[in-house]
């Protein structure tokens, strides 16, 4: 099976959660928006937005076979057993799913730091109201998402390697993610937060540290951070 | 098994998108943080967000037996099969459970209209952004997600009866919420928006007169609508 991804070209967004599973997962893929010919490129996601069956909101989208798959948690949801990055059990696999659906609450949000108004609107069109949300982010909601994700990895009998414990799974691969983006994004208040939730820290460099992303970033399939992603930087919002 | 399921009461919010789930599907359940008592009220909903196990980070939450889930759709994904509407195979879920992140999503932006800079915040402290947003949100965002799905009810070969054709599936349920939801929030904007997507005005009629919706809606367990929760009322942002 090679999986074909479908992910605006130029930015890491939320394909990029997607990539890094199957990075990990050693999954064989094509990264098809970002190829060109026919059915490629722009214009073959496009397409795929019109499919007669499951047409998807939005990229990014899945092809698996004969399946059409929308909706970044729900992608990484299928993949995980298949790609041996979930857990077996049921109860395991919900948990999995609860801790990565909190993982897009938190990036809406992310993206809306500089977008309060309208993703239609250039951020200078937005300006004022984005360092009013900025503010309430870096000084609120920041660390109560990362103080979240610290009590999980923090409450762990069976050690505190990854979100799920003992077991390496996709929420990792998408909590390394996030605190990369965060970096680029709010570097001084991502620095102060470094040393108050040491561990969700640790598994950041842990999991950058794991050979086949190691890799995976040092390729060019890996697409630098920009300003026109989720995680973007303006200094101005930055100050906490 | 009787399912607890626990959310701030006084509001409907993402707790209904549960409770007509368990409505429709003739489950046994409390509404716990109605309930008052040990263990019940707010206080012990506030409890089981430092669960040992698998803390959730925002109701609503489901207790089913052993099992403690978060994240409504993650609940939805769970409840489906067991209450008998979600599909049978592996594609049919993964469809109903995208479609019903998709309304996710909406959610985000129908709660931002009034609250585009801080949940923490009064509206009345952001009323300037609410207004921008709203407007925004009233021309654009919704005409999109609603044209999606009215898109999708039209394009099943199989008859337009729901959102998966003619199979009844907890996403309906999501949809008749929503659009109830929006009839309240912006009267105005949501009257015209019934003359452009009729199919999906259709479906929310449709299952506001199911028996088991029809008597749920009519008890004292519906909540009404009032300006606390996702959907909230200021004829300011209604004008398009």
């Amino acid at each position: 099976m090679v999986y074909e991804l479908y992910y605006w070209p130029g930015v890491q967004g939320r394909g990029e959660f997607v990539r890094l599973a199957m990075e990990e997962g050693g999954a064989r893929y094509r990264d098809v928006a970002r190829e060109s010919g026919k059915g490629a490129g722009i214009q073959g996601m496009m397409r795929l937005l019109n499919d007669l069956e499951t047409p998807p909101f939005a990229p990014p989208i899945l092809r698996a076979g004969r399946l059409l798959i929308g909706q970044t948690a729900n992608i990484l949801q299928f993949l995980g057993p298949r790609l041996k990055i979930a857990p077996n059990t049921e109860a395991g696999r919900l948990w999995t799913h609860q801790l990565q659906l909190t993982i897009a609450d938190f990036l809406v949000e992310i993206h809306d730091t500089h977008h309060p108004v309208a993703g239609s609107l250039y951020y200078e069109d937005q300006k004022k109201e984005a360092r009013r949300r900025a503010a309430d982010f870096v000084n609120n909601r920041m660390p109560k998402y990362l103080g979240y994700f610290e009590k999980v990895l923090a409450q762990h009998v069976s050690g505190e390697r990854y979100m799920l414990g003992a077991k390496f799974t996709y929420v990792d691969l998408s909590i390394f993610q996030v605190i990369a983006g965060l970096h680029y994004a709010f570097p001084n208040a991502t620095r102060k937060a470094a040393r108050k939730y040491p561990r969700i820290f640790a598994l950041h460099t842990r999991i950058q540290e794991r050979p086949r992303i190691a890799a995976y970033l040092a390729s060019p399939r890996r697409i630098p951070f920009n300003n026109d992603g989720i995680f973007r930087h303006y200094p101005e919002l930055d100050a906490g």
